[in-house]
């Protein structure tokens, strides 16, 4: 085999065979083939695209040119859930600790956040002493325990798409739709998962900015997921404007843990009850979506919810009054408070400038080493379609520093008031098949 | 200017500026740009093509990346003549010769051959003593003197087309027009000449195989050598059958004396004049294709064309016995005739094919280290459409081996014989603007 005749089939609009995949996929790993032969594939896939069966078969090879957790002893149909990530987006921890309190086992591998704001495991360590670091054993044997843990990789996952990534990013080959679902699902079905819901955003603040686009990498996500599989239902969701009031790390906890306690903003709660019931199907507690979503409103009604996710914070070492004492975690020195200067309607808050606002602020990372802030942030006093009068506070700035001339600026560039406004609804798309 | 950039752009399907070329191109001879992101482009380019003024800026950055001949101490204008090549093609020896006999300088740099038959030089290296090594100042000063040389090429000529054919060669990029044509002409407008008349060949035997891509390419090379100032014309001609009868070094060179003399075969003859005739009204030695057919026909007839070959091989040292003893070239030890098998008449005799037996016998390169026997080769007794009977010789294969079953066998099933064929016309279509 060649690897000439596989970028000629690709080229040539044909579709490759496994072997040519599985090929392809080894002489990425062991470094066979070279860097110019691998992007002038990935360019020719980006024009020509993928089948559903080829895109699986890629995902699959990358999935097993790495490590891969085996949670077989876990009794259970365990389930994970993805998002393609957004500003305020802090769903994955109230919605983990919402189905676990339902006897569904989640164990859920997250990540670091890089730009905007931190991830989920960023903001899990803004409580003091929260461990993401377990062993394989460690997790296991936690989600065994409680049903529910929230830990970072361990091993070497998918290191095929690793090199892949690398030379995506330089050779302007990212925004493939078959390249965008291997690399997401190599990563996350690594993690031995059962079921997987998907959460794919789209709007200005999200990576696919048009929804056409979010409609296809959602479809190519559950075919892959379902080809290998691993059963799966998705949504699209908007995310033009932030998810939830609040952006930052301590903040962000904060929110969840006002989630548990039944006071979350409307938004997120409907995000994450209409991904939660989608995985209570999946984890078979629920027949239908109804009965799913009324069960999830009895976690957070009965405090079952909540203790769960107590239980996950003392089980990884963290300090469990933050429940009640949100002052155990790192707090801004300055609470500094973003007026109105004419009255209307909030029309638009766009999601990526309010991410970098809170990443100027020291939220979020510019490169892989920086060393995150988990006190700063903002709180949004308004979203979209809010009428709000002159001097009403649109959003609280959480900082370090007193001077927040250039965060102010960028928070009112983007904060804007107007007339009247067409709100876009939340959940833009249900897949259950 | 970032290359990523340059990509997006291509990719994007728009037209790059004039500076991303050079950035490119730069990059590309500097190596400050990787291998993986010109792939990239390679690829993009690829789909989407280039527009007449991006691949004049390409071919135009790629050639000043090297070194360039100044021929501008030759009076006259200085026409030379490019062909995509093609088996038993010596159109350049007797052309060269009859185009300088009009008075028009001929300052010709070729090839060697890789694959098939040799190129050019390797043909005229057949005559003792011949010198294709000349320096700068002694091919000039050689057509100053006769009006007439062919050389090698001296210096380094587009550096940033090796590299880009490089990796052309093994990202599957090598059939984009607008890289083959930039190819082309970036190391054929080295040679500093003024005007140019092209041969792009189609058919079986030919690297473009289909006469939509041959017209493609035709209109690319004629737009880049105008756009870069080199007055230019073309045909397309077939190479379904080889060109002339003779296949091989001194075979060819024989063939293309034989012309010279008056008794050229009918399909090279027809090529000569056609390709002549744009060269000599490029020229300014006509007025009229018409005119300029009949004066190269003169140059034949009162033997001035010949004469002007014979000037050539004595000032660059080769042996102008040959002109009238083909024999003080190497000859063949055998010559063994392959006879028809079957009366009818000759269906197809195909180039490819006839060249790789040649190579087969020594006549060929393939490596580049290869050494030529310039003895070896074919003569074809009969061409497409003529009549033969059980028992006439096709093919007399010039040998140093007597044992020839492979070459013989390869010959047969190429070289058909049927009951009656539909003929192509050799010159298929005349570009003169």
């Amino acid at each position: 085999m060649r690897m000439l005749d596989i970028i000629d089939t690709k080229r040539n609009g044909g579709r490759l065979t496994d072997e040519q995949i599985q090929y392809f996929v080894d002489g990425v790993v062991d470094g066979s083939i070279e860097d110019y032969q691998i992007s002038a594939l990935l360019m020719a896939i980006y024009f020509q695209g993928m089948t559903a069966a080829e895109q699986t078969k890629l995902t699959m090879a990358m999935l097993k040119s790495g490590d891969q957790l085996d949670l077989s002893s876990i009794p259970g149909i365990k389930v994970d859930k993805h998002s393609t990530g957004g500003v305020g987006d802090k769903t994955s921890l109230p919605l983990a600790a919402m189905v676990a309190a339902l006897g569904i086992p989640v164990p859920m591998i997250s990540g670091r956040g890089l730009g905007h704001t931190g991830g989920t495991l960023d903001k899990l360590e803004a409580i003091p002493g929260y461990c993401v670091e377990l062993t394989e054993n460690e997790f296991i044997a936690q989600v065994k325990k409680i049903g529910l843990a929230i830990v970072g990789a361990t091993g070497q996952i998918a290191p095929a798409d690793a090199r892949i990534y690398g030379l995506r990013d330089v050779t302007d080959t990212v925004d493939s739709i078959p390249l965008i679902a291997s690399s997401i699902l190599s990563k996350k079905l690594a993690s031995g998962t059962d079921a997987l819901v998907i959460d794919v955003k789209t709007g200005a603040g999200a990576f696919m900015q048009k929804l056409e686009d979010a409609q296809k990498l959602v479809h190519a996500l559950v075919e892959i997921a379902n080809g290998a599989g691993v059963k799966s239902m998705a949504i699209i969701s908007d995310m033009n404007q932030p998810l939830g009031n609040k952006i930052g790390n301590s903040l962000e906890i904060e929110e969840s843990i006002d989630v548990l306690k039944g006071n979350g903003p409307a938004d997120l709660m409907e995000l994450l009850l209409t991904l939660g019931s989608q995985m209570v199907v999946l984890g078979k507690k629920a027949d239908t979506l109804a009965e799913a979503r009324q069960k999830l409103q009895q976690t957070i009604d009965d405090g079952s919810a909540l203790n769960k996710f107590k239980q996950m914070i003392i089980e990884q070492g963290g300090d469990a009054n933050v429940i009640n004492d949100y002052s155990v975690m790192p707090q801004a020195k300055y609470r500094i408070p973003i007026q109105a200067t004419q009255s209307g309607v909030v029309t638009q808050i766009k999601a990526n400038e309010m991410g970098i606002a809170s990443m100027l602020l020291g939220g979020g990372r510019s490169t892989k080493d920086d060393k995150l802030d988990y006190s700063v942030g903002l709180v949004l006093n308004h979203k979209i379609g809010d009428e709000v009068k002159t001097g009403d506070t649109l959003v609280t700035v959480y900082s370090n520093q007193e001077d927040i001339t250039q965060v102010e600026q960028l928070i009112r560039d983007n904060f804007l008031i107007g007339e009247h406004v067409q709100k876009t609804a939340l959940v833009r798309e249900i897949i259950t098949d």
